[in-house]
């Protein structure tokens, strides 16, 4: 199949899938994850053909770790299905009923999205939950996966797809994609393709935005930061900046940007100092930071720097308004923190900073579709509709509106002849 | 100010509105209110040279109509300023509330979206509307409306804009556009605008997506369908076919293509013409609908064309499967009715059936804002994500999630020391 037969086919799936019951998806999530773990040596054959190669092509350590698919990721993976199976049906919920007038119900109705198509990295768990969440909402979904991850990639997805074909999802549901060139057909698709999901850097996002029409669900950088406050509990925005620089530094929601009120400066920055070198963190400050702690300055001043290291940029601000649009104007809308004991600050702070996520008094890398009870997430959206912050379920839903009547007509309330009583139900 | 400027001003007041009171909107929306009033006789002048100039250019009379701002429409819009104001706060609203673990809460909160550009048709009464939507839910905006009503649009953005101005609405929120030029350079200030409303044709709504890089709420052609099935109430079936193609045909929810099942053709089309004729509706048939009445056959074999006007398709279709693909094909995802005694069928149609609203024994003319009790519209959405058919306020909201904590840290939890309690709370 080219890929436009491929979008067609998983058009058409998508249109019956929205009406699979609860029971048919979760029988077919059973399957799956049997399956999978029936399959563990096949996989794992795979996986080490794709690590083979990776590393005769000198891939990074880290990344290879990524792409590793053992029995424990397939454990992690089968268990992640089975937590999908227990949460309550996606779809099909009235989420909200007004009575327009007697006899006329407006139900608000949860519904799948339709063709969802995702770009992910080299992690082959990815693809299961991925996948798996999209089947749970009743949307078809392509793929287009690492190309380091490609044979993992592909009897994965042929499991997958063939496991809840066999349960009865109508075929067509999941497709893999293969190659770049595949992958600049898909954004071509819009008549097919309902919404891309592409997980990557800042560039490649607006890549994808900037040649296609179809919506794009960003999951890009995360510059967050660190505010503390003049009234902040010293000792927990040492305990909390450690966790947030250092838990894992590689991660989005990391702290790359520690802004620090000046009224607490003098007091503050050396016991900072001391405490991140001690964990191995590099800092590099402002010109005020510089006067107080020797550091090197922030390199070429550029203050959006996305370190995913053990490294951190630090900032004196005169006051709350600075640390504000310091962050709206160098963040990247993903997770910002305060620490304060101060109530109405922090309200000022969470409500002011024009991020999907804004903390008070805790670590920034709590910003997570599991840690936030999601039971799993599809990426972090920077994005400012539909969905924002970590996606899990919810995300790949929409609504429709369903009016129920019994021969009602407009012309009878255009001529005042009734009025609606719009009584909201639900 | 050029087009830059401006969205940055937009956009800059977006941050600080984002925090406004409801009491500092609701002041600001009855300051509106009572300056609108107060300059009846100079909005009254502005529209008079409007409507003087196209009347000259020869606009068409329904045109000329929309055009039209007079003390009847000034009062309308005023009064639906009045039912804004009582209706609740949207912004700041706790949507879902979890505790993570004990003094770890996460809060889903709504907020707006930040700065919308809003591209609309000559009725000066959808500049008022829109522009009162966006105060109310937070967001600043940026407006461009016909020429046709350029001295019109004028004068009333400038006595909105300064009116909320006045009142404490931080200054920039509201910014009008005047020519096609500055909405091509509005198309590129992706760093400043969020989200752009085109209204209008297919072709321009897709228009306004290969151009821009911003987020489209597309509200464009209404193909709405009727699908009469065999156990339709034929009564019914008529009187709703009549209100849905003749209540107001110019509009995006009429009815432009019934379907009917095959097994009542004979009895139903017949009816179905006579009535049809009464009312000065002309009739398109598919091959197997000439047979049994008189009609003309679709210009084309276009199933696609929405006609604005008192002429409509007519379809002869095999069953439920073929009705629901036919509107999947050719529908515009707008609005689409069957007319059926069997519930269990409704329920298919209404499930499968991929539009924004799907009725049931009702007209497609209801698909409205006001109808389904939203206190005004922004317009009628065909898009698949963010917000779907007819757009209220609360699809000028998106949300944030705010974390609270007391020094929490991710290490604690990623140590199994602790775990998350996700209790949810709302």
């Amino acid at each position: 199949m080219n890929i436009k037969e491929m979008a067609r086919s998983a058009k058409k799936a998508a249109l019956e899938l929205a009406a699979a019951s609860a029971e048919l998806k979760n029988d077919a999530l059973q399957k799956t994850a049997q399956a999978l773990l029936e399959n563990t040596a096949a996989i794992i054959k795979a996986n080490e053909a794709d690590l083979a190669r990776s590393k005769k092509a000198n891939l990074a350590k880290p990344l290879l770790e990524r792409l590793k698919f053992d029995e424990g990721k397939i454990r992690d993976v089968t268990d992640g299905i089975e937590s999908l199976i227990r949460l309550p049906e996606p779809v099909g919920q009235s989420l909200s009923v007004t009575e327009l007038d007697r006899g006329l119900e407006l139900h608000k109705v949860s519904c799948p999205i339709g063709v969802i198509g995702v770009i992910f990295e080299s992690r082959p768990d990815a693809l299961v939950q991925i996948s798996t969440l999209c089947l749970k909402s009743g949307n078809a979904v392509i793929l287009k996966g690492g190309s380091e991850a490609a044979e993992t990639n592909k009897i994965l997805a042929e499991i997958i797809s063939q496991s809840a074909i066999k349960a009865g999802i109508p075929s067509g549901w999941l497709q893999l994609v293969e190659t770049r060139e595949d992958v600049n057909e898909m954004l071509k698709m819009d008549e097919y393709i309902d919404l891309m999901i592409p997980r990557g850097s800042n560039a490649f996002v607006k890549y994808i935005m900037d040649n296609s029409n179809i919506p794009v669900l960003g999951h890009s950088d995360g510059i967050c930061h660190t505010y503390v406050h003049s009234d902040a509990d010293i000792e927990m925005a040492i305990k909390v900046i450690i966790d947030a620089k250092t838990q894992y530094s590689a991660a989005c929601n990391a702290t790359e940007t520690i802004l620090v009120n000046k009224n607490i400066a003098n007091k503050f920055l050396p016991l900072l100092k001391q405490r991140l070198e001690e964990v191995n963190v590099e800092l590099f400050g402002c010109k005020g930071t510089l006067e107080i702690i020797d550091i090197k300055p922030v390199p070429a001043d550029n203050w959006a720097k996305e370190y995913l290291d053990r490294k951190v940029s630090v900032k004196i601000v005169t006051g709350d308004n600075e640390a504000i649009d310091h962050i709206n104007t160098y963040g990247s809308g993903h997770t910002d923190a305060i620490i304060t004991a101060d109530k109405a600050t922090a309200q000022k702070f969470m409500n002011l900073v024009d991020s999907g996520s804004t903390f008070w008094n805790c670590s920034t890398r709590f910003s997570d579709g599991f840690r936030y009870g999601f039971g799993a997430e599809v990426g972090i959206s920077t994005s400012k509709i539909h969905s924002r912050g970590p996606v899990g379920l919810e995300g790949l839903l929409i609504y429709k509106y369903m009016l129920t009547g019994n021969g009602h007509i407009v012309a009878d309330y255009a001529g005042k002849k009734k009025s609606f009583t719009h009584v909201k139900i639900k």
